[in-house]
């Protein structure tokens, strides 16, 4: 699963820009899904007086609504991005407007300011309003996504790399990078994505369907607290693969 | 996780039940959790032009908007009962509106045609208007939730149970029924919820390829020693299987 953030202030072309990117994938075949930051704070989805908001106000946590088209799930809470993603299983994802992350980045903008307010080390390219004007800044391209959406995609297509498991700095930096580190040392083409350490694991973990990443001292802390267990009992052997399965 | 599902005619009282039910709960220091049916052919949350509108009509399948206080999940597809429970983790979830499920029921309604017209098998109270002008009903109890909150929770506490896996009839009835008839008599008091043959926890250890017999208690130690790691990933959840597989 590939994923990529669009980021730019408002009216910048921002949404217009992910529209067209969605629109080439889909007919380029690829599943997408989308991830929206509101940058709004008192922001919520459900309206005053539905039932859905009369269950949130009298204390239900997490609320579903379900009808023939469509589920949606509403976590009282701020989820973070390895939560939202996980629940994800496309081959692309476009987060807009989720800032500060390991992943590459689109950045709009109206004008040069606004690019030099959010251009970083993994910044791709450019597009929105600026890219009727310029064509490329600093080395990184600016292109049209009204007017060139295939050279655009053609980008994405080469420069977008399979998810980093976006490990917290003080855990992990086994590959000797942060993630945001190695995201940007993969966009210049000086790292690529099997650099990341975590992508080869000897304790593979699923809880109900979905792998868990783990760092390797946490593999290593699951391996010893079975084994010292399974390691008692008749018929255990030292070598060879240990399956285990946990019906709940 | 204990599911029940409260149903019932438009402005029966069924929102008011399930807020006085939730206040309740919560107050007796339970989570709780819900899940609306919506049954309105063209039901969708979101509304039209908004960005997160905007991605789904490009084609993005699957959207999250994330707020500082709230992240809405939304599915473009029906999800199935078992699917949308698996999101949840918390002691109560009422259903609001999901009818032909093995959860206990409460019936709410202005009048007997109204309780004639949904009461089935696993409906073990009345409530809603007609709660102010009858106290039972074929044996089955009438609680109004305005003036005797205290008297139904206390009902729902005693008959509702641990969820059912909800199995097809097909693929199960490992016990001799349905999970809609044994949630049925489990209500009458003539089944247990251990009734349910997939209550046992079956924790499988294959080592080298080779099952190793485990009797209950060492089920337990090893699933509890998984379950102190796993617990504290990201991304766990306490629903569903755990799969390990450790390389060696």
């Amino acid at each position: 699963m590939k994923v990529f953030s669009v980021i730019g202030i408002s009216k910048s072309g921002k949404t217009t820009t992910i529209e067209n990117i969605i629109k080439e994938l889909v007919k380029r075949n690829y599943s997408v899904g989308t991830v929206k930051e509101i940058h709004f704070h008192n922001f919520k989805m459900d309206m005053d007086g539905t039932n859905t908001d009369r269950h949130k106000k009298a204390g239900s946590s997490l609320i579903a609504a379900r009808g023939a088209n469509e589920t949606n799930i509403m976590y009282q809470r701020k989820l973070n991005l390895n939560e939202i993603l996980d629940f994800y299983s496309h081959d692309f994802v476009i987060l807009e407007g989720v800032r500060g992350t390991w992943a590459p980045t689109i950045v709009t903008a109206h004008d040069v300011q606004g690019i030099e307010d959010r251009i970083s080390e993994t910044t791709f390219a450019f597009s929105g309003v600026i890219s009727g004007n310029l064509s490329e800044y600093k080395g990184i391209p600016a292109i049209n996504s009204l007017t060139e959406i295939e050279k655009l995609v053609d980008l994405i297509e080469e420069k977008v790399f399979e998810r980093l498991p976006d490990m917290k700095d003080e855990c992990c930096m086994k590959c000797g990078h942060t993630c945001k580190e190695l995201s940007s040392l993969i966009l210049k083409g000086e790292k690529s994505r099997t650099d990341c350490v975590l992508r080869e694991q000897n304790v593979i973990l699923k809880v109900n369907g979905k792998e868990i990443t783990m760092v390797p001292f946490v593999q290593k802390i699951l391996q010893n607290s079975v084994e010292a267990v399974a390691g008692e009992l008749d018929g255990y052997s030292v070598n060879g693969n240990i399956e285990l399965l946990i019906k709940r």
